[in-house]
């Protein structure tokens, strides 16, 4: 199939299998600038699938850099007024949403000072957690392929193969050369839903990872539970939130994490930046070394912005069925790289399946860096509070 | 001047003498998908000149091109709430505006359902008319030229050519050609805003117009009053509220337009419709007859929308020194076309300068529609209560 037939697939499957859109409902879209194509496919696709109004917001880097450059000092964290009450309107009158992933001006900030860059965190806001929270808007995220994406990701490519190649490997990974993509992943997610309920019928009280520079212990909450990334809303809308997904992930300890872990693949900061070789020991929940052979100060400094930031929010297991791991791309990008192998999250926890006593238990911090730390070479298994020993994942294939 | 060098010029007057930003102030910029570059050196302009915050906000035509094509009927008029409320916080909280003009996609509907097409007025909403009613805003419009508005207006040209072209007519008529811009624009509204005050000394009754296929007499209310475009907020912030700017302009009497009147350039409607040849012929303020070469048909269906819809709203001066109108080049657009020449508007009219007595003797209506009558062989004399006769423009040139 040729990668350009993926475009209007991509966008049916965002608004069917992904954000789920009902009829009458209003879809919004938050793109970059750069992703035009994709938005207008969905806006097409959202009108055909009875959308009352596709409210397209294209985000613009070159206006951020713009601030960055230039704005006053003290300014930079300034937001308007209706950025948020937008977000407030559109989960109060439960609208749908779908947003596009992927890095569009790579390197644009690089030669502007750090500091002030991380003091706009736009174009996150901070309401924007009520749409996840509130569960009154069925929403996904998908990737957005554009050129200076595809040219970082291939960088011996000229710009048009890169992108040509960017949208056969992203059209792979979402499933859309299969004949019927949504059933593909509906095929998916029901054996990783079913993987998840296993791993929490048997109560594990900890994994352990083991592999080339890793032996690490990630102690588990009595409730901690295995989800595989599909949601409905309160109403019963059904929606799948991130494509492509291969993960099954839970809200760890974040006291009881022990050892040492080296990532498997590079790591991509939201910034950009790129960390390399990494390898990072806990003791007693904590980070206590971080190095790298490449941006490992970096990820040091985002370790210590609070006390949560030093510690686990997440710990996610990948077979080897997925696709992302085994076409071996980094793709600089979180929806993407996340699910090309097992990891585990510095910083925020979510609370889905914890009880009362262990909702207060999970850690809590400003950040949730995601690093890959699985691989076929990496076995994972459970330990029960019995000290039973339970082979959970051998060669990237589930013993459970 | 090369033309690439009157886009930061450009951004510059806009947020300069145009919107004129305040330190502090949040500046909204409305741009079209396509004016990315334009709305970029404005946001940049912008910071350098103190904005606490740009939002640039684009509108993707494609995006509703979509909606026209698939929505269900019954919901083209649907606007989200946050669109106007957006408005509604932007004038509560004093921002300033600058709104990118010139049609960016044209021809992009032609092959849709005009009827389907008329009902979604987006990117314009009613909230709107707070920005200029409240007077808490300091706004203004400028063109941004795009490569589509360009091949429109110099079909002949290779689109790299059209575009340098367009950059360079609209530098012109911009006066960003001139060593000082603003000080430029401030001597020609200075003199404009003085031929408007003697106007106004005169009290006239009347207008009357008279060239080839015109004789035209347009009656004014006692209290109607000739304004050159320059504004100030409620707080005293002026700003110039259309770059380029050529005439002085007034509301009339909508029961007193009598006689026929050719148009001098042609017409186009905000659709793409190009209305050639128009001739119309009024009755006690109503236009009875509308004719033209070419899309007659349109506009008589436009002043057919409502009782205010067939009488005018507006009367317009513009002199020889004008820029555009010594160009001859037809720019699509009604920011610079009805620059151009002397005009009346069909439809809605403002209420700057009426008395209390005469506010409500204006004409209202959701249409305003300039189609222009002006020229260096259309004379325009004034005539008074008592019948006096007084010239006002032979040849383009001041009389008064």
């Amino acid at each position: 199939m040729s990668p350009h037939a993926f475009l209007p697939r991509l966008a049916d499957l965002a608004v069917t299998l992904g954000a789920n859109v009902q009829p009458g409902q209003v879809l919004t879209v938050a793109a970059d600038h750069g992703q035009y194509e994709l938005a207008r496919a969905i806006a097409e696709s959202g009108y055909r699938h009875g959308a009352v109004f596709v409210d397209v917001q294209y985000f613009d880097p070159h206006v951020k850099r713009a601030r960055i450059a230039h704005a006053a000092e003290g300014t930079l964290g300034f937001v308007p007024s209706w950025y948020g009450q937008r977000i407030l309107s559109l989960v109060e009158e439960r609208a749908a949403r779908i947003t596009l992933a992927g890095p569009t001006a790579p390197g644009l900030m690089d030669d502007l000072d750090p500091e002030r860059a991380g003091r706009d965190l736009l174009p996150t806001v901070r309401e924007i957690r009520e749409v996840v929270e509130q569960r009154r808007v069925n929403w996904t995220v998908v990737p957005g392929p554009t050129m200076p994406w595809a040219t970082l990701v291939y960088p011996g490519l000229a710009p048009d193969e890169a992108l040509e190649r960017l949208w056969a490997e992203v059209g792979h990974v979402c499933r859309l050369d299969e004949p019927d993509p949504p059933a593909a992943w509906r095929e998916r997610t029901d054996a990783l839903a079913a993987v998840a309920a296993r791993i929490n019928a048997r109560r594990f009280d900890a994994l352990r990872f083991k592999g080339p520079g890793t032996d690490l212990v990630v102690g588990l909450l009595p409730t901690s539970t295995f989800h595989a990334v599909r949601d409905r809303t309160d109403r019963g809308i059904e929606f799948l939130s991130n494509i492509p997904t291969e993960e099954v992930y839970a809200t760890p300890d974040p006291e009881r994490t022990e050892g040492r872990v080296r990532s498997t693949r590079p790591l991509v900061l939201g910034d950009g930046t790129v960390i390399r070789g990494l390898a990072v020991r806990f003791e007693r929940g904590r980070a206590v070394e971080i190095d790298a052979d490449e941006g490992g100060g970096v990820l040091r400094g985002r370790a210590a912005v609070d006390e949560g930031a030093s510690r686990l929010g997440e710990v996610a297991l990948v077979d080897r069925e997925g696709r992302i791991g085994r076409l071996g791309t980094v793709f600089y990008d979180t929806l993407l790289d996340e699910n090309g192998a097992g990891h585990i999250a510095l910083g925020e926890g979510g609370d889905e399946g914890l009880s009362e006593d262990d909702r207060p238990r999970r850690n809590r911090s400003a950040i949730h860096i995601d690093f890959m730390i699985g691989g076929a070479d990496v076995d994972v298994t459970g330990v029960t509070l019995a000290g039973e020993r339970v082979p959970v994942l051998r060669g990237g294939t589930w013993q459970i």
